[in-house]
């Protein structure tokens, strides 16, 4: 089993978003996180999508995506070679007396508050996937009433880029 | 015409993307930004789906959705109700002399510079839309190379949540 990311560059039309999804379900493939949204060309959107499964199948899925039409690029994000990032919401039960001890684990990991009630407070968190794990196993003596992650987001490195225009 | 954002959350099964996406697509609706990833609990999804369109349409499609067996609760996303963020990447051209200002414009909007090449930059920054438009608009006297939003997240407000649990 392996984890891929994927950055795909598609038409930014009506249909384009269940058609490349239809090609990951069809064949029960659960995606485990899916971002689009406009890039800076108003025709085209980005997608990013995480998912695991077998080497072969992945294979495949990657070369029927880039039979789709509306699909104009395909890359894989591997570490090391890419900055991938992530954002997360997470409201945490929090009473007033601990408010402060939340505060400072916040800050250790450089998250923002972004909002505060009478029980409960919302954190902004962004990084990594490791880092973002590591801050919610924190959380752990906490009630965690809702989580938002966006899923991952990510793109080449420049010396990546630079190395890969120069070929 | 209205702009709003729908969080759904849905059973964390294969097809439920193509499902929810294709409701969207057969009304030649274009989705703005759609994410979708793991909550806290691992049988269910979450989904933030941002779209503009007609009231009637926008208010058929959710009646439409509440509908569809995969889907648990449709919440609209209000603003000063609800806390929405979104994350972008952007890669600029940045030759090492421009390095400077740029850090400082960074600075400015507490975003990150995640990644540095030989004639480039990559800037991470997490916000609201209003804020990461004007960061976008900031930098129009650069080359942007490459662009990623994961699109918006948000969630309730702990104080409308409060309100609503004791009505």
């Amino acid at each position: 089993m392996k984890k891929m990311i994927l950055s795909i560059l598609v038409d930014n039309t009506a249909g384009v978003l269940s058609r490349v999804s239809g090609l990951f379900s069809r064949r029960g493939y659960n995606i485990d996180s899916l971002t689009v949204s406009e890039t800076e060309n108003p025709e085209f959107s980005r997608m990013t999508v995480a998912v695991t499964g077998e080497d072969l199948i992945l294979e495949q899925i990657k070369k029927q995506l880039s039979k789709l039409e509306d699909v104009k690029e395909i890359l894989e994000l591997k570490s090391g070679e890419s900055v991938v990032r992530e954002l997360i919401l997470v409201k945490v039960k929090v009473e007033p007396k601990e408010r402060q001890a939340m505060e400072a684990l916040v800050n250790i990991y450089r998250g923002n508050i972004v909002d505060v009630a009478m029980t409960s407070l919302t954190i902004e968190l962004t990084g990594s996937q490791a880092k973002l794990d590591a801050f919610l196993r924190l959380l752990d003596g906490f009630e965690i009433k809702e989580l938002v992650r966006t899923g991952i987001t990510g793109l080449l490195r420049g010396f990546e880029e630079e190395k890969r225009s120069a070929e």
